[in-house]
C-alpha cells in the first residue's frame, strides 16, 4: 500500500519527537563552567559547530557537510543504549549489540527512504573507515578534553584519569582523523597535568 | 602581522568554548515529556535534525546543507542577548541592536575568514530573504508547537496563548517557508484546542 503524505509526515514527526529524548541522556563530561554534566543533544550540537569551525584540520577527502550530518545523528542510539563514558568500563560487544538494536528501532520510526539514508550515515560514522567518518570520530574525542581543560579537570577528576590513559584512550583516536588537533590537545593536557597539585 | 597556526587554532577554540554557554540559555519551550524547559543548544541540535528529516517540505531552491549551518549558528547571539519567547513582549528594535552587538563580539572571537563566513550565514538567516533562510526560520517556528502538542500544552499554557495568537505569531511565519508543515500543524493545533478543557 502506498504511503499517504500525511502518514509519511506523521512518521517523520514521530521520529523527531522520539529524538527529543536525547536531551535527557547525561554524559560524563561537564560544561566548561563546571556547573553540570552535558547531555548528548547539546553535545551533538556543539560537535557540529566544532566541524564548521575546525574543518581546516580535516585531511583531504573529508566532506564537511557529511561530517555534520554524522555528528547530528551519531548519538541517537544512546536513547536506548545510554552513554558510555570513555574512561568507564563496559563490554564492547554488548554495547554494539545494544546500539544496533537501538538503531533498528529509532531509525525504523522513519519512512523507509529516510530510514535507509540516515541509518547509512550512522553506519558510516560507526565504521570509521572513510575520511569523513574518521574526522567526525576525532572531533567527538577532541571536544571532551577541551571541556575538561576549561572546567579544571571535569571527567578526568571524576574518573581519576592519568595523562597516560588520556593518550591511550583518547589521543590515539583523535590522532587518526585530526593529527594537528591531537598535537594541540596533547601539549595543553601536558601543561594541565604538570601544573595540577598532586592528589 | 601574519597569524600563526597556533594563534589561529587558539582563536577557534576560544570561540568553541564561548559557544558552550548556549547550553545555559533556557527557552520558553518544554521538552516533549514536560519535565523541564529546553536550552538553546539542544534546541539548535533538534532543529538540524528537523532539517535533515523534513527537507521534502522545503520549496525549490533550498540548500539543505546551508539550512543546517544556519540552524547550528542561529541562536549563538542569545549568549549575550538572551532568548525571547515568541509569546512574550519585547522591543524588537532593542533586541536587534542587542543581537547585532552579540554577533560582533561572539563571531569576532574567530579568525577573520571564519568570522566573516559564519557571520554571513547568520545574517542571511536573520534577513529571511532567501529560500534557505525562509525554510530555516519556518523550522525554528514549527518545532515549538510540535513540542507543545507532545507535552500537553507547554508554553501555550504558561503564556495563556490562544489558537488565534498561534495563527498570528507562529502560523504566518511557518507558512512562508514551509506551507505544508503549517497545514499539518494548524490541523493538529485545532484538534488540541477543541479537546482541551476550558480554563
Amino acid at each position: 500500500m502506498a504511503e499517504t503524505p500525511l502518514a509519511r509526515l506523521e512518521s517523520q514527526i514521530a521520529f523527531l519527537n522520539e529524538a527529543d529524548k536525547l536531551k535527557a541522556i547525561v554524559r560524563g563530561t561537564k560544561l566548561c563552567d563546571d556547573h553540570r554534566y552535558e547531555n548528548s543533544a547539546e553535545h551533538s550540537w556543539h560537535l557540529t559547530l566544532y566541524a564548521l569551525v575546525l574543518r581546516d584540520h580535516a585531511e583531504p577527502g573529508v566532506d564537511i557537510d557529511l561530517v555534520i550530518k554524522m555528528l547530528i545523528l551519531h548519538d541517537l542510539v544512546e536513547i536506548d543504549a545510554g552513554d558510555n563514558p570513555i574512561f568507564g568500563d563496559h563490554d564492547t560487544a554488548q554495547m554494539e549489540a545494544l546500539e544496533k538494536a537501538a538503531a533498528d528501532r529509532i531509525f525504523g520510526l522513519l519512512p523507509n527512504d529516510l530510514r535507509d539514508e540516515l541509518r547509512a550515515i550512522w553506519e558510516e560514522f560507526e565504521a570509521a573507515e572513510t575520511p569523513s567518518a574518521r574526522f567526525a570520530k576525532s572531533l567527538d574525542r577532541f571536544q571532551p578534553p577541551m571541556q575538561n581543560l576549561q572546567s579544571g579537570g571535569g571527567s578526568w577528576t571524576d574518573f581519576e584519569v592519568t595523562e597516560e590513559q588520556i593518550h591511550a584512550r583518547v589521543g590515539s583516536k583523535i590522532a587518526i582523523g585530526a593529527p594537528t588537533l591531537w598535537d594541540y590537545a596533547r601539549a595543553r593536557i601536558a601543561e594541565f597535568f604538570a601544573s595540577r597539585p598532586s592528589v
